[in-house]
């Protein structure tokens, strides 16, 4: 599943490889995405907002990318609205992790999704340096047939 | 101005490279940037959410450096927080403005950094295409010395 996304993200989003997005690891409930520093850095020796913004969007993305793939469903995942909180610098690895709460959190929606074939989802992101949360990023996704 | 800020953005923040963020005119009031799609499109030959974000967010930092400039004053500009709003997908050139709402927007931000060091703005940056909004970023800056 690993190897899927990762093809799925280089070729479909071409700016994933500028970034270096990679997919390190995914279980039932999250998805943790990555990407260097180099690619990513700004003047101060951190990370650019654009970058902490993309790499957290994707880990959403990612994540019902890969939920639809277990329930042999296909659909356009859009973002819809976004929240991002800044909490504090990243100067390492960009490591972001994204879950579902709780099992009820993608049944509801799967279940929508295969009736009404549109479904709507909220998801959070975290970025985590040095053992400290640094960005939140909250996402409404709507997927679409 | 134009030219300062291109190399700024291109020097301090390499990624802008990568997104191929040009800086197409400043006013007093507001700053337009503009980057193609061709280097921030998707599978469905629209601007990858990332990439309307980065432009998006360089856009108000862009306004909020050239407002020291003028002033003669340097700073940290960074993002702390920010809500965006996906309305419309672009499939077109992105191109992002971001405007003060008055001279008191801007004069009292300026008035408080010469007194602390340290100062907040709340900016908006929209991404129009073919006539109609696509993207409405609302991002809350830190400046500090």
């Amino acid at each position: 599943m690993i190897e899927i996304l990762q093809d799925v993200l280089n070729s479909e989003i071409p700016l994933t490889k500028a970034l270096g997005v990679k997919v390190v690891e995914y279980t039932e409930n999250g998805l943790t995405l990555c990407a260097p520093l180099e690619n990513n850095i700004n003047h101060k020796c951190t990370a650019f907002g654009g970058s902490l913004y993309s790499v957290s969007v994707l880990t959403g993305w990612g994540l019902i990318y890969l939920l639809l793939k277990k329930y042999d469903l296909t659909g356009h995942i859009v973002i819809q609205e976004s929240n991002t909180k800044f909490i504090k610098p990243v100067d390492s690895t960009i490591t972001s992790k994204c879950s579902f709460n709780s099992h009820e959190h993608y049944d509801k929606f799967i279940k929508m999704y295969k009736r009404k074939g549109k479904a709507r989802i909220t998801l959070e992101s975290h970025i985590v340096c040095d053992g400290k949360t640094s960005v939140i990023f909250t996402g409404n996704y709507v997927v679409h047939t």
